[in-house]
């Protein structure tokens, strides 16, 4: 197929690479050219515009920043659906607000366009391997004509419901990492300040009833002093603000939100998620 | 060895009877005698009360409520020191205060006997297949002379360091499980309440950077209209009040505990903790 793909930071750039593999034709658009330069290099089509690279294509891809930022290619000025044909499919793969999403749904629909939101879990690992679980809002007669495509990405592949699903998903999954993240950095700041031998207690709760991928996988790292983003802060905190866009009242995740934001202010949004544990002067 | 076990409720009925397995010569005591009966059928013998089931013994291990319960067992007239032999060992497995752990510690040692506090994880399922966690404090010498009594019992065997040291590491795995288990709860009653599919979301996220064994084990459950208890609602409010007895500022864990008060308040304390959801309305 023609696919046009735009955003090619860490996660965009690992799945171009797997739609070339896989024998697509690419064209790509990325606001830095040389973030795209490796892709450019295996042969996909460097493009000036997300319109230039939505033109002509039977699937257009995105996994850009912000909500501001999928708001701008999609319904922007020669934007994406300004220039992509009809009866094209357009899949925002960003993790974005699903009000977003629904008026992206509806405009394409306006143009006889095709419209998925199908954020991603599995971070740029994921992206790597082809393992990222992808979660997928919109029609589900069109979300079956590009499964094909999604296994190329992907392992985990669930059809969430109508237009915004899956980006509701999404933020289900981000509030749920919320939780055991704060946990489980609350639960070492109290073993350390108890004066217990961190590694040790980590050899003992991070297996059982305690266990958690954001545990085991995140914050052991800042444990070992290594706050690198797998995840970075800003991020998480990004995804939270979409979440607590909903009027439905949960206390946990606003406070963890709270705490993140904290963490930005004090200057380390880019560190990874596993800082949290500094919000407690670990 | 002769063992004296007093608490044979689910989980320390099960412990008993794998000491008993192992060819252990066990002395028994618990407030309700019917609920050692099937112990003292396979030759455990019966005592009227802690300080009969502590005299003459090598160890003496004790599983039960609150405490209070573990103050009374320990240190009360006719109780475990007053009664146990010079060199003998005493061990707390019940989840208790790491301050009342060091209490008995140097009681114990006033009278010459070992003492350990070495609370586990991995609850009457962990109990009865011998899989449990145990998270140990005291002297080091006295808990590597009670490993093989430990590997009867557990997997996970971990020193974690002086008297109250087993206590406070399984705070700290109470706290973790109080994040992850609220995370979980939130996510999918975010999920609820925005119309989606709980099964589908819970098939999307639950193996990814969401997964937690509180998901997965616990709050599944209440997904399928299941509020029978694994763990119940009261008995983490009790575990998390035993740790914010600690001056440590941590929010996130004090948030839960005030919601399953809540629930305690409403009547369904003895409910299991995914009754959490509940919290929200689920």
């Amino acid at each position: 197929m023609k696919i046009g793909f735009i955003g090619t930071g860490i996660m965009g750039n690992a799945m171009a690479g797997h739609l070339l593999d896989a024998g697509h034709e690419i064209a790509v658009y990325n606001r830095t050219k040389s973030k795209a330069q490796n892709l450019i290099d295996r042969g996909a089509k460097w493009c000036e515009s997300p319109g230039e690279c939505s033109r002509d294509r039977d699937v257009i891809i995105t996994i850009v920043g912000y909500p501001k930022d999928v708001e701008e290619v999609y319904l922007g000025a020669n934007g994406i659906l300004e220039n992509a044909r009809e009866g094209s499919f357009v899949v925002d793969m960003t993790t974005s607000s699903p009000e977003l999403a629904q008026r992206i749904f509806n405009e394409a629909r306006n143009r006889k366009i095709h419209a998925l939101d199908a954020p991603v879990t599995g971070g740029d690992t994921g992206a790597k391997n082809a393992s990222l679980t992808i979660l997928v809002g919109g029609d589900e007669s069109d979300f079956n004509q590009l499964k094909p495509i999604f296994e190329i990405l992907g392992k985990n592949i669930v059809y969430e419901g109508s237009a915004g699903a899956g980006q509701k998903t999404k933020a289900a999954n981000q509030i749920a990492i919320a939780g055991a993240l704060a946990g489980a950095c609350e639960a070492f700041v109290f073993a350390k300040k108890n004066g217990l031998d961190v590694q040790k207690v980590f050899d003992a709760i991070s297996t059982g009833s305690a266990a958690s991928t954001q545990m085991s996988g995140i914050v052991k790292r800042g444990l070992d002093g290594n706050f690198d983003p797998g995840f970075m802060v800003k991020h998480l905190a990004k995804d939270l603000r979409i979440a607590s866009e909903s009027e439905i009242d949960l206390p946990i995740f606003k406070l963890v939100l709270e705490e993140l934001t904290k963490l930005e202010q004090d200057g380390i949004g880019s560190e990874g998620t596993q800082a949290l544990l500094k919000f407690y002067k670990f």
